[in-house]
């Protein structure tokens, strides 16, 4: 192979799906799955076009976001069975379990938010299984050792998958990085292609986060969060013009940091009880996610070379950890007694101590197999390019050529 | 500043944004808003990318409606909350006064699309409050000295909408609109932006006008709008190629008039009853509006020096008043007594020249407001641009420029 | 008329179009329709994006989907209506009817993305009218003469529309096509909108399936659809990069095999009862349409001659025939009598017999009125070409021009 082109994927890529969902296949055939329901909009369109805004890379975004999510949400269906089949040999899937695996899928689109464009699509199916797994794996430690709540362990999944991410493109780091990679811009239509995939997330945010909620206190889910990303909304635009040396808008940093109320939100939605603590909590997320996306970004570059490519620390990890810390200050708010004040305290940083290390454990692990160079990452100047992975544009004298080869097969198979 | 880059809006936009955020904040802490529901996917999305369509303007259109639309609907949830405030020291928010308060929102993103790309999201801001807040007080003058009751007032908002836009737009009149803004066009992909808008407005339009329609009537209210807006797609499609000196269709034009006959049946669907009537209104909403897109908006310009950036007057403003006047002429028609049908008339006229009179009166005071200099409105020729206000593509040398400054940064502060 | 423009469409399209709207609201006058419901997603949205591909021609693939999406729904609407109007003199229409009328309009849109781009919307809005009226008999011939149950015979639309598209654009040959237009190609942004109109397709695709059966069953129809779906779009991807000698993606390929599992379970979904037999022709139907897409379509086009814009045979036929066939292997799978099975393939086969003899016969019906000359078809150079329908881009001098002429209009006028 000529080192000028992009290493074809053909013996990597294909194998790897067909096995992949020949299994899937063989697994439902002998565990019975009867119900299903309605895929979610944020999960396939919001994260997908989400990630359309490299001006090169719309095609990989959208397109290698669907499967990643399609794959990583069956992933995450077989291994919240392996319970119940362990017990009755049978996976019971139901309307909750689908929508489990889907937010165990989204847990694996925040991690590959990271190393977006700079990994193949061999790679981020490889992160999406092990992401998932580590993700599960860490819920069902939460589960029965710390007795966490199902809706509180899953809705840790943007720490668990922005510090996955962070791990994964800190090990995988590429010396051109600082310099920046040639394609990794934008245009005036990618912006706005990724704009439809943020106002998607924004519109669906409030479901998000209280689809795993029970009936009573799911009105109260979606008003915060409603109140929460607006507040975020209004904030990051404030301090996108403040943070900027000319007093313009950021779109990309926008973008990021308008969802940050729905993060913070979505962790601690089990204690948000008044329309003001929602609002807070949105302001705050906004103000850390703006630092974040300006100073920290471009510091972990420099200092600690790692490349955020979709700032998913501040859209994910930094509301993250504030949703966390905002659920603790307020559970200890409303505690009168000392010692109970203290043992909520204890509990909830081991349930982070767990979270934390199992995913920067894992993200390690699948760093280093990903470093294995049988997979065929892009070279540099492949990186946030289509045309690595895309058959672009026929153009006449391409198409002329393939009729003409085609005629002649035709010819001879006559 | 030197002169030739628009002028910065840090000192005017982040301040405004900050205040008005931290504001809504404590009015919240300070009076209970308990339930909220889902935001309506038509005000975020439709009208967002609605306004896509000048091809430098995508980021503004798309990100400042949505700043707009939040901050309106916060406004409005606590202008309408006044009244309970007003006796009981707490606003009650529940499913209704949030829909409520997000069709305020709408009636001011309808002004807005009047001056879209010549002024500055300081001055959007300020537009929507001052509009939210004539169209709240309207609302309260018809529902108390009239007695019209609420769902017939708040679907007087294409009525308001374009008139109050239309004052602004003609006080605010720049001189340089009669020989067109430089970037004020289109081009393929920034028209199919407009044209996604144009699809969920159309697709939601049933849901928006039956919102505030009681249960019994629900049902008949969807059936008459997707008529009506059947009828005026098919129509305005029809009167484009019929109008066009070529027989071409205009994309534009036709995004205008294909939702006239959602408008048109919004503010007469408590009296349209049989299917014909919502397809006959459909009909004459669409031959209104390319009537009103073809020579009313050119005339307004060259004779009114009036420039019309989204033809609010032809797809909101004409079809509202012939939705009114479908409204007046169905009730008398039903009505055998010649007193009542008279009583029907003068009722129907006062509350026309209400919304008339407080719309233009509104529109004057806020257009004035901002005339002032102090508000930095972007000089003409970064009219319709980006670059104004939003920080456009990295490019390469930008970036290292960039992080040299960053890395500058790093050693000096370490 | 200078041959250099495209033909003018004043005098075609808009009589046709003014006149079908007034008809169909006489028809609405006389015959009562009382029931209606929000329009489905996928038929506006879903398909109109999907034809947005080729890189000039995205205002008519949206624009006209669009238009013919709605006037084909209305005439089915009044063709599924004629039974009850014969005995009762009144079209009642209920949520069902609405459905089911949006249904025929899929079989027509299915048909039309054959000829896209290489015809005009007058032959589009012709074509719809005989599709659905083709459509509606034979639904009504197998629901009287083969007792077929109405979900199963309406889903035979993938069928239908595929055979009836062939046809036409087999008789409506052009000799340029196997040069390939010049102007039928994709960029990176019109892949991205269609790559948005099949993730919406994608997405809503379940409900599609299932909004037809009963209560009882439509839990397992949109869990067999989304698995079948899955499957079809991890193995589509496989595949494409299996069968491309550089072992690459190809955008348009992918977005036509990956939902080829929805049409094959759309199909045979009365008889799927396990999830792996779902997965399984998921599998098999991305299989086929691969080969299908690869091969097929590039034989059609050498040696009959048939030129399939939009991979209508890969998406949507070979897929409807497999489902076909699953159904019949799996109803005579089930049976353990000898003569029972004999007489379920001898009813598949007369359903199946049905359904291709009627749309083959129809769509050359319809082919030779469309070779007409007096409906002004584009010459081949304006084929995929905007322009020739929709006046595009006023630029500033053109602008000038309008306003100049305006102003003499409107001096003269007054």
């Amino acid at each position: 192979m000529a080192p000028q082109y992009a290493p074809s994927l053909r013996s990597r890529l294909a194998p790897l799906l067909l096995i992949l969902q020949t299994g899937f296949i063989i697994i439902a055939g002998f565990c019975c799955l009867p119900e299903f329901q309605d895929v979610n909009v944020m999960v396939i369109l919001g994260f997908g076009f989400l990630c359309t805004f490299p001006v090169r890379y719309g095609f990989s975004g959208s397109g290698f976001n669907l499967l990643v999510a399609i794959i990583a949400t069956q992933w995450a269906l077989i291994l919240n069975g392996i319970d119940s089949w362990y017990n009755t040999k049978i996976i019971r899937i139901d309307l909750k379990s689908i929508i489990k695996a889907e937010l165990c899928a989204v847990s694996a689109l925040i991690s590959i938010g990271t190393v977006l464009g700079k990994t193949n699509p061999v790679q981020l199916t490889l992160i999406a299984l092990l992401e998932v797994t580590g993700f599960v794996l860490n819920e069902w430690l939460l589960q029965t050792l710390l007795k966490v709540r199902p809706p509180n362990s899953i809705m840790l999944l943007h720490v668990f998958g922005a510090l996955f991410g962070l791990m994964l493109t800190w090990i995988l780091y590429r010396d051109g990085s600082k310099q920046g990679f040639e394609k990794e811009k934008y245009d005036e239509k990618s912006g706005l292609f990724s704009m439809l995939g943020v106002v998607f997330l924004w519109m669906f945010w409030p479901s998000f986060n209280s689809v795993l909620v029970d009936d009573r206190t799911r009105l109260k889910a979606v008003c915060s969060t409603y109140l929460a990303l607006a507040v975020s909304a209004v904030t990051a635009a404030a301090l996108a013009v403040l943070s900027s040396p000319r007093g313009k808008l950021n779109l990309i940093q926008m973008q990021s940091c308008i969802l940050s109320g729905g993060a913070a939100v979505g962790v601690s939605v089990s204690v948000v009880q008044q329309p003001w603590e929602a609002m807070a909590l949105g302001f705050t997320a906004a103000i850390l996610s703006t630092l974040g996306y300006r100073y920290l970004k471009t510091h972990l570059l420099i200092a600690f070379e790692c490349h955020d490519t979709c700032a998913v620390l501040s859209t994910h990890g930094l509301p993250g950890l504030l949703g966390w810390l905002a659920q603790l200050v307020l559970q200890i708010k409303d505690s009168d007694d000392h010692t109970v004040a203290v043992r909520f305290a204890v509990f909830h940083i081991c349930t982070l101590f767990t979270t934390v290390s199992l995913s920067l454990s894992m993200g390690t692990l699948t760093a280093f197999l990903l470093k294995w160079k049988f997979w065929r990452p892009p070279q540099n100047k492949k990186c946030f390019d289509d045309q690595a992975f895309w058959e672009v544009f026929t153009h006449k004298s391409q198409r002329k050529k393939n009729i003409r080869n085609d005629q002649n097969y035709f010819r001879e198979s006559h």
